[in-house]
């Protein structure tokens, strides 16, 4: 059994692994830049060392500082949370050199997976859906109409060589087809000196649908269903829900099948996720893995019951995942979870400075992971997430209506922060529908232009 | 349907009702006293309106000056919450002939649930066990032999016109019985002038154990489980927790139709309490019933999913019981309550005033109810519960040790509360190993003075 862990990261997912440490008899230490002296992972973890001056680069994403740290203060495992140093396969290896558990899959298959193509065509093995490409260049106009007819309209041509976005097409019919090629060659031998195209399947509205996993180091994994995570801005995402309602058990289940033999085939361990885009007919396709806890584990945590952070600190001491899970979770009710950002609800400008007032809301059905407090500051180098607020209800309609209650009580002062742009998202008839996709954020700020011209006149 | 509430009550169970109420779509009244002019409830109700002077009698116990308020405000409801008004009998008549709808049992009910020998008559003739008792005077030796040969030693003697213990003796033998009985006889005549005597059976060291009961206006009623409340001092419950170590699954649903049957029978309907005591020996009698909300419904609601507010409310709108909880809810995991109230951890005293730093635990299983929040005030003129903290872990042990992590990351400054005490009663193994009684907190006490002592030296 581990007995004591360095926490190589900031903010609400230091704390969140603190906590299940604490909660485990596992001795916690935390290292922190010279912004975070005072920052609550700091206070509640059993030890703290300073590991370098505020630029991440310099203290967090610091290898030798931070592993300095965990062996002057004798840790045997380092959690690296997400972001930072979480998929960073040399980290896990330095790790592993210096005789300290990385909670986390092997540093071999953090690489693959980190490998765009590498994971498609690996997770192609694995009988994964992956979205359909035409996996090389497509020579002709009679090549791609073949292609395309075999994988349905609509399609994109891109350029081999490309980028950017030149020497790109989508393409909706056979008849407007050959235009459309010669227009994508042409434009793509001008930009980049190569005229080559190949094809992939498009998606018009795509919803980003990601499963969370569990593995051991035994071979034995588990899938805990899928996040709904279509509400994005500029590909961050704002608002995570758990069950999808486009995911129907039978297609839970089965998706189960498929991750449990795909990721038993690569060797993965401990938590894991697999993001996939699903079309306007429902199927999905694999984009990526991420090798590591997301911001977003909560909701899964709140309709499984199943502590994923803990479930990672036992993986990685060993234990198997039939002692951890017993059984495969039902889902029970709705689970939505609001990113809270220190930033200007409208134009999305970063607010760090000091929070003057901090009131977290509380009550049935609601969690809080936040590390932020009143007269805490939010310092100007690292990602905005201030809190993330997840409410819990018998379906999605009441665990809406929580957050709403929820956002309606939770004052923060000081500083600026999104809770009213999250304000308007849940009275938005679109969102509350459930029947949207990864460009809602597009058209609901476009409508709320809109609004505020109207109003203005 | 309920259109609009009216809250009279305060602090944390007045916020809970009204974010129950927002999130149904209901709209909410406040009231508060002068003393509570910046609280969270008055902030977070749609409306507020101030009904008098800080002390209860003339503001929160006002029953013309609530009624007036929601009258003035158009409510078509009150929820009184707990303490208070809440198992006020006059004042339900008075909403009803102000004609507006009591958020509770129907006034008759709670009168005769309010008259201990009553409601102990009419739990009897439901067959609710109740504690056996003579039920009139033992009028010599033999008859008191034959009786405690019926319901078994320990038994206790009662001086029939007695009080204050005098009177009074426990009697562990029929060797003993003969001379115990004449001391006592002898003691009653002297004090009382009457040496008449009655009988019940004694535990000695008896858990506190109660139901949840939600009935609708149609006649159907169920039993939610029990609680253990067996920490207590000096009446007032600390700790409390769902479910029970004692309760067999057979024993819960066996009470759960005793409960069904005798309450059909009172005509009793939305949330109640029937409070049970347990004997050594796992038999349990019936003490009381409390005909309202208790501060301890969240513990229930964490290992049923049932929200027993929310439940009130629709029970009070006319709704159907089976629409509201369609099939008896599975307990799931185990919850235990803390009760953070704003004392001194060791005397016990009072501690009103304005709190500095308030720093509310979060993360996953933890819930807070509380209306206090930093540069907030407690005032001096009611009870002293400023917070709720609630944990759920998948089993008592889990529970316990998420509550200990929440603990220490409650941090209250300008004020005492009870959170060290809470910290030490968790770290005790007596409590840890959960067979304890209501006696545990004078013994627990004995030894925190020991302790104290031992480390004096």
């Amino acid at each position: 059994m581990i007995r004591k862990v360095l926490i190589a990261n900031r903010g609400e997912i230091a704390l969140r692994v603190i906590s299940a440490c604490k909660e485990m008899g596992i001795r916690t230490v935390a290292v922190y830049s010279e912004a975070d002296r005072n920052s609550l992972h700091v206070r509640f973890a059993d030890e703290a060392i300073c590991i370098g001056p505020p630029k991440s680069a310099d203290s967090y994403l610091n290898v030798p500082a931070v592993i300095s740290a965990a062996e002057i203060a004798g840790a045997d495992a380092v959690h690296p949370g997400y972001g930072l140093l979480s998929e960073n396969a040399n980290f896990a290896e330095v790790c592993r050199a210096s005789n300290i558990k990385f909670i986390g899959p092997p540093p071999e298959v953090t690489r693959m997976m980190g490998e765009k193509s590498t994971a498609r065509q690996t997770m192609k093995k694995a009988k994964v859906p992956i979205l359909p490409g035409s996996d090389g260049i497509v020579a002709t106009e009679g090549e791609a109409l073949e292609w395309a007819q075999s994988v349905k309209y609509p399609v994109i041509l891109k350029a081999v060589a490309g980028g950017g976005g030149r020497g790109m097409r989508i393409c909706r019919s056979k008849e407007e087809l050959p235009a459309l090629y010669q227009q994508a060659s042409t434009e793509a031998l001008n930009a980049f000196g190569n005229g080559e195209l190949y094809m992939e399947k498009f998606i018009e509205r795509p919803r980003h649908i990601e499963f969370q996993v569990l593995a051991d180091e035994h071979g034995n994994v588990m899938s805990l269903g899928e996040r709904e995570c279509s509400i994005q801005r500029r590909h961050q995402k704002l608002i995570e829900e758990a069950p999808s309602l486009q995911i129907t058990p039978k297609q839970r289940e089965e998706m189960g099948k498929v991750i449990k033999r795909s990721l038993k085939d690569i060797g993965y361990w401990n938590a894991g996720t697999i993001e996939f885009l699903m079309d306007e007919d429902g199927q999905i396709y694999f984009i990526e893995m991420n090798t590591r806890i997301q911001v977003e584990h909560c909701v899964t945590e709140m309709v499984t019951g199943v502590d994923l952070v803990k479930a990672q600190l036992r993986i990685a001491s060993g234990e198997k995942l039939s002692d951890i899970v017993p059984k495969q979770p039902e889902i029970i009710g709705h689970a939505i979870e609001c990113r809270i950002n220190a930033e200007h609800p409208e134009k999305f400008t970063p607010s760090p400075g000091k929070i003057t007032v901090y009131n977290v809301p509380g009550g049935n059905g609601v969690r809080v992971d936040t590390a932020q407090y009143a007269e805490g500051v939010v310092p100007q180098y690292y990602d905005s997430l201030i809190a993330k607020l997840i409410c819990h209800g018998k379906d999605r309609e009441e665990a809406m209506n929580k957050m709403q209650r929820a956002l309606s009580q939770f004052v923060v002062q000081g500083i600026h922060t999104t809770i009213p742009l999250h304000e308007k998202i849940f009275a938005d008839a679109e969102f509350r529908s459930g029947a949207f996709d990864t460009k809602f954020m597009e058209r609901f700020l476009e409508r709320e232009k809109d609004r505020l011209k109207a109003e203005a006149k």
